[in-house]
């Protein structure tokens, strides 16, 4: 089982190895009423990437706070969206990286309303210079190590929805907070899973829902040049908060914009 | 200014990006009574790096916080050595890795005895199977994102000191929470600074203390056939709360173990 902290009742004991290591890992899931669309697959990376870490966490129990706490919440945003956020740390310990064992979960709970929907038409994004890392061990792990996206993040212009943050290799890997999905002559391309520092839960119902509806989908490395407007037919950020967003221009370049990807992850059966 | 929380009176903010994202750093000082001997390189290095991430805080506010909590604390040691941990975060925010201008930052003191000497003859150490990453805009800063430490610790064999984690180019950079020193037939070896995922205060002043005596010493990367029996003629780990340490067996091979870093270190005028 797990501690639980309400974020908006108390604060988190001092003692806790996620503040003091990053040792640990969250979720955001959007909310409509009471209700979650994405609550199991949320859960099922929550338990998985958890289980990767060595943080012992029963699915049942989590799932129980969730719903409790969706029920007791839901009236405060009175019909529109909000955003469930939940922090999972290893707990409490001394000083020192190797973790204690036995030591209990924390699970902190926060909550807010979700934010405005990015404008129809598609935003405006550009490259990082910050470059990103990631260790094998830690691969796709939405974990509480995110400095790197917070330099990132900071480092964004005024007007900017996103930027995008490239490895050693030169590939272009993901945003600070959003996936990728590239329309290209051959259908949809994603970078692999084993290559993300975080893989997201709407990356993989958007992939589901390409499978389900025959599009021909691959998982490569995206290279620089298939993001230039001659070869690239369309980019598209995934997020569970935000869905599917259309990229109008990557670093002052137009790119064609449809609502192609948004609808195929909205109308199909896979959602639930 | 920062808003300073004591660890054994109150717990953190909710809200706070220590935890959120790992985004702060910390540092960890070994205080005999009320005096920390490398208070300053401390103090230097968390204000430096803290620049880096682009939190404010001022050295003047945090010495005199340091010096406070020090002459408050030292009588409950009774002689015997502690230490003092200062965790800096960048404060409290809503959801989004961007930061919030103008937040102000936190600053959480936690203390505790120190933890035993090492055995005077050496420790026991192994090869850690966690690789470290290191991303060049984050090189050397103690920051809160440990998860790779935490994991390679997980998995250290019962009766291991420590294990060595090296990057994806097969260098030996560095311990879990210490540098490596290696003596070789021409003198001495450190990795560099910019290979480091963390830039250890006690691995400066060594280094200062080397210079100081007029001994060879190069920062050079610290490849894996260095440290081997044949060409190693002495491995030390360094870290500011236990000083120097020689290795006594690297995963179960016998290494030379001499005296010479640490006196070297600890007679040297540098130390203050």
């Amino acid at each position: 089982m797990f501690q639980l902290f309400r974020a908006d009742e108390e604060g988190v004991p001092s003692d806790d190895r996620g503040l003091a290591y990053g040792d640990g890992l969250f979720e955001t899931l959007r909310v409509s009423g009471d209700h979650a669309p994405l609550l199991n697959p949320h859960l099922d990376r929550l338990v998985r990437d958890a289980g990767r870490l060595g943080i012992p966490v029963p699915r049942g129990d989590l799932e129980k706070t969730c719903l409790q706490i969706m029920a007791r919440e839901a009236g405060q945003y009175d019909g529109r969206p909000w955003v469930l956020k939940l922090i999972l740390t290893r707990g409490g310990s001394g000083r020192g990286y190797q973790p204690e064992p036995g030591a209990s979960p924390h699970l902190l709970v926060r909550h807010g309303p979700a934010p405005d929907a990015p404008p129809e038409g598609g935003v405006d994004i550009d490259f990082s210079p910050v470059p990103l890392t990631v260790n094998p061990v830690l691969a796709g792990i939405k974990s509480l190590n995110r400095l790197e996206q917070v330099m990132a993040a900071k480092a964004m212009p005024e007007g900017i929805f996103e930027v995008l943050m490239s490895n050693a290799e030169g590939q272009v890997v993901e945003g600070t907070r959003t996936n990728l999905f590239l329309a290209t002559d051959d259908g949809w391309q994603t970078p692999p899973a084993s290559t993300l520092a975080v893989c997201g839960v709407m990356r993989r119902h958007v992939l589901a829902c390409l499978h389900n509806a025959g599009e021909p989908v691959v998982e490569a490395p995206v290279t620089l040049d298939q993001l230039g407007p001659d070869r690239c037919r369309g980019l598209y950020l995934t997020n569970s908060v935000l869905g599917v967003v259309p990229v109008r221009t990557l670093a002052g370049q137009a790119l064609p914009v449809t609502r192609r990807l948004a609808t195929i992850a909205f109308s199909s059966q896979v959602m639930e």
